[in-house]
């Protein structure tokens, strides 16, 4: 295939032509008319919607054309950008600046010269190398035409489950598909759930004991609890060990406990890897977590070639540290920016929030910036969090839900450093919300002082950003000293619920003094000991620490009361799935 | 009735048991075990959701109860405060430091002293004083009787009209009933568009050009075609005149113009007026917008009377202006600082952004900071505005629909200004993360390095803040100059959309070059001229202008395309509705 654009400036080849190759062509090409442009992609299509595969696997998107945003034409005629599709790269000469392709179809190997490269490969889905993995029936979900077989697969395996395909060669056994699902994050989590929209019984495997790793995990526990009511079976805690084949065409799923899962589809969706071969091909540097490393203005450590999106290494816009974070928003900024500098123009890559979000069966879980993991891990001690159980919308309209939130902040200072929220309604908005916050360096103090949108259907006339603003403040203020469950602050254990609620779940050795009554009933509580003050979800804990405090007791409000305990503890809850 | 608590400390007397005074007597409490608090209300419930009275209206909010967030036992028995409800402030001694007190039912009157009084009176709903006016069947919005009264007259006429209600001595006609709702602000529409739930016929009739006036004329334009595409019928720039009844029971709603509108029930929604009698009787200033005047502590012209909430004037925190501003979250935050300045504590109100959102008929109008017309009637030109259209969520994925969004920025500098936000999904997150933005000064640069919360069901990659970034920084830093549709810019038209959109709608003197032939057309455009481009929506103008510009034409990018003609021109297109 011929170049159709020779252009008279500098030649830039792009190799990857998804979020953050896509990206930055069309952005070169809008800052120089005269730049030639080739941008190659390995798969069949260029800017494809790859978060968009585990839904059209579960039939949700219908059409695979929908999956296809822009194609080789439309770059062509409107950006006046060459693409090649499956036309791989064998071969960098960073020394002669010229890069070996291959047409996957035909073999044919031809030699490009450029000024600029710019890599964009993307993060591969782990495969690891265990016996049986090459089993038929055993997909990841990367490429188009991978969730295309796996609809192919799964239709042909319900027919087979049916007794209606009789040319199979199975056996006619007339029961539900079976899926396993290997991995907790993203794709895994969007796997089962669109394996269940097609119909299927869905296990999923995960060595670790949460899903969604950048949840801290009390989190990822109401993320599983509503797994699990919506029909996934977890089998946390345990990773897969290999496959072995079934007499009736299925797989078994072994694991390292020695478990096996039967399935008649496995997805691996274990994690993704940076792709380096084509950095390393090129010599340039990999960074310690292995993704290729660069400068804020994405360039490698050849100053002619430029690295951005899933491969490349990102500052941890709160830490600081050295990340391999895989998002799309990411990914196309630094094509853009990667795009601006081969330009001339002075842009560079702030860092990476992670802010993310995951839909599941109608709820949502996001975050963004660090969590409390990370702080632990990296030694830091100077955080404080808080655990919050708003309402997505006025109580009083019909359908309101809670929204758990889990704020992170500097305990010296205030400064927002991480967010988690989950529930059905308005998790996105909370979280973008923080997250253009932590964007901005932001303090609780600033949160307190937000204005954002109210009308019934929509919010609070306190907003669950002020509210957390307010509730966090509280704490830094010393208005309301916060503790734990987890933390072990020995204490004189206060549950200021009302009885009611106490008889259908309470906690060993908690006193009980509803709140209503605990000005009258001072006289009962003890001056000398911490009193640890809980309630459902904190609100009414903090009025009677406040109570307390004003009375010369030594008081503390558990963050989260019943709620957040139900999580950290792992006790059951009425009302504690996400839901 | 008397006090419950007698304290030993300080005692504040809270006039007005809503959102601020509520808010106020809860905080004090909080901060002040020893303050004797007493909140009194001359309606009947204190912490009802005025809010959600529409929806009460309507049947959305089935239950009168659900109104009612707090009542007086939950005041004295959580926060040891005394309420007084159906009781009236008759009379204030600044001088003395006392209150009237008038109980509204047997007309008793008490005094109370004070060592702080907090007025939170609210604003009421205009009343007109015109013929008619006091004609049973129409009705305000204001307390939760009224919402009451309005549900119980529509059962009943309901009835009369269907001819079931034999013993009501009207005529017996069966037909739909007819409301009309007088005023285009937030009251107005929810009730239209609970009258309509409730299956009547429904004229909005507003004296003004345009409903929703903190909108510009333009964006109100998109929530008119919506309303009336829901059934509303606007009658528009045409004020009331007076009220007659008919013989058959009905009301005739008179406007300035001559028109006659027959309605079975009127809602009053004309606006809202500071409540300043008290303040006036105290001997307080009031400021030149008709509102209490009160300092950034909340403190009125009397060091120990304070006011919050729909009474006051406060600064407009984007033009620093005085502005009378109606809103709850405002009002509750003003009545957590008068607490806390009561109570010796130094904080202080930053003013109001104006952050609103309202609900129709399942889309949204929202906004933050101030709008256009406000900059222009101020004389202020350093500004620039930008409309775009992104979708609510990825294209990809079922169902996405766009949101239009006008953003307002300075010419000078890139700091945000306003915003406005149209749709039927996300318009609230939008907004609330440019309030967010807009409350720390943030520019437009800043938007184009955000990073929200992307997943192919709460948005996308590029999210539509990042978008509205880009293309306000594109303008400013002169890499996409900007016209508008009714900026009078005189130029040569050039329409890049595909000749099948120009068959559906096209622009009078426009050429037409689709966007994937410029590159080879340009010699049939003009070099002396300035070429204003336009698309859809803007984004190939974009792309178009990059061309133009760099092959040596002098080009600008009409902001908004067809979509935002449609508005500004008050043409009709095809998918020009809110959705």
């Amino acid at each position: 295939m011929e170049s159709v654009y020779k252009k008279t400036g500098k030649k830039v080849v792009i190799v990857g032509g998804v979020a953050g190759g896509a990206s930055c062509a069309a952005r070169l090409r809008r800052l120089d008319e005269d730049a030639e442009i080739l941008m190659v992609e390995r798969g069949p299509y260029v800017s494809f919607a790859n978060c968009g595969l585990p839904y059209f696997c579960g039939g949700v998107i219908e059409k695979e054309s929908s999956l296809l945003v822009a194609d080789e034409k439309l770059f062509r005629e409107q950006f006046a950008i060459n693409v090649r599709t499956l036309c791989e790269v064998v071969g960098i000469s960073a020394a002669q600046k010229t890069v070996q392709l291959k047409n996957v179809k035909t073999g044919e190997v031809s030699t490009e010269s450029y000024d600029k490269l710019v890599l964009s490969p993307g993060a591969a889905p782990v495969r690891p190398d265990l016996p049986g993995i090459d089993l038929p029936g055993i997909f990841r979900v990367r490429y188009v035409p991978d969730a295309r077989e796996i609809r192919a697969w799964i239709e042909l395996r319900k027919q087979d489950l049916s007794g209606m395909n009789s040319y199979s060669g199975y056996q006619m056994v007339k029961r539900a598909m079976r899926g396993v699902v290997i991995g907790g994050g993203f794709i895994g989590l969007e796997m089962a759930e669109n394996l269940i929209h097609q119909g299927l019984e869905v296990t999923l495997v995960h060595k670790h004991d949460q899903v969604l790793p950048r949840l801290d995990p009390e989190m990822s526990r109401f993320v599983e609890r509503y797994l699990e009511k919506h029909g996934v079976r977890l089998a946390l805690n345990d990773g897969v060990a290999g496959f072995q084949k079934s007499p009736d065409g299925s797989i078994l799923v072994i694991t390292s406990s020695g478990k096996a899962h039967p399935a008649d589809i496995v997805i691996l969706a274990i994690g993704v890897r940076p792709e380096t071969a084509l950095a390393k091909m090129a010599g340039i540097e990999i960074g310690k977590r292995g993704g290729i490393l660069v400068d804020e203005h994405m360039r490698t450590s050849n100053p002619d070639i430029f690295a951005v999106g899933d491969a490349v290494e990102v500052k941890d816009f709160v830490t600081g540290e050295s990340a391999l974070i895989a998002l799309a928003g990411p990914a196309n900024r630094q094509g853009r920016i990667a795009a601006d500098v081969i330009c001339g123009r002075d842009s560079s890559y702030r860092g990476t929030q992670g802010t993310s979000i995951i839909g599941v069966f109608g709820g949502a879980a996001a975050w963004t910036g660090t969590n409390e993991n990370s702080l632990i891990r990296s030694g830091d001690k100077d955080f404080e969090k808080i655990y919050i159980f708003p309402n997505a919308h006025a109580g009083y309209y019909p359908d309101a839900k809670m929204v758990a939130m889990k704020v992170i902040f500097r305990k010296s200072d205030g400064r927002l450093l991480g967010a988690q929220a989950l529930g059905l309604e308005g998790v996105d908005k909370r979280i973008d919300v923080i997250a253009m916050a932590i964007q901005m360096g932001l303090t609780v103090y600033d949160l307190e002082e937000s204005e954002l949108c109210y009308a019934p259907q929509f919010g609070m006339a306190k907003s669950a950003i002020n509210f957390a603003g307010m509730v966090a403040a509280d704490v830094l203020r010393g208005d309301m000293p916060v503790s734990h469950w987890n933390s072990g602050d020995g204490g004189y254990l206060l549950d200021v619920r009302h009885p009611q609620e106490i008889a259908v779940e309470q906690v060993p050795g908690a006193c009980n003094i509803p709140l209503h009554e605990l000005r009258a009933r001072l006289g009962e509580l003890p001056k000398d000991r911490e009193i640890l003050v809980f309630c459902r979800s904190g609100q009414r804990a903090y009025y009677a620490t406040r109570i307390l405090l004003q009375n010369g007791f030594k008081a503390k409000n558990i963050s989260g009361g019943m709620l957040a305990r139900s999580v950290l503890m792992k006790t059951e809850i009425v009302g504690g799935s996400l839901d």
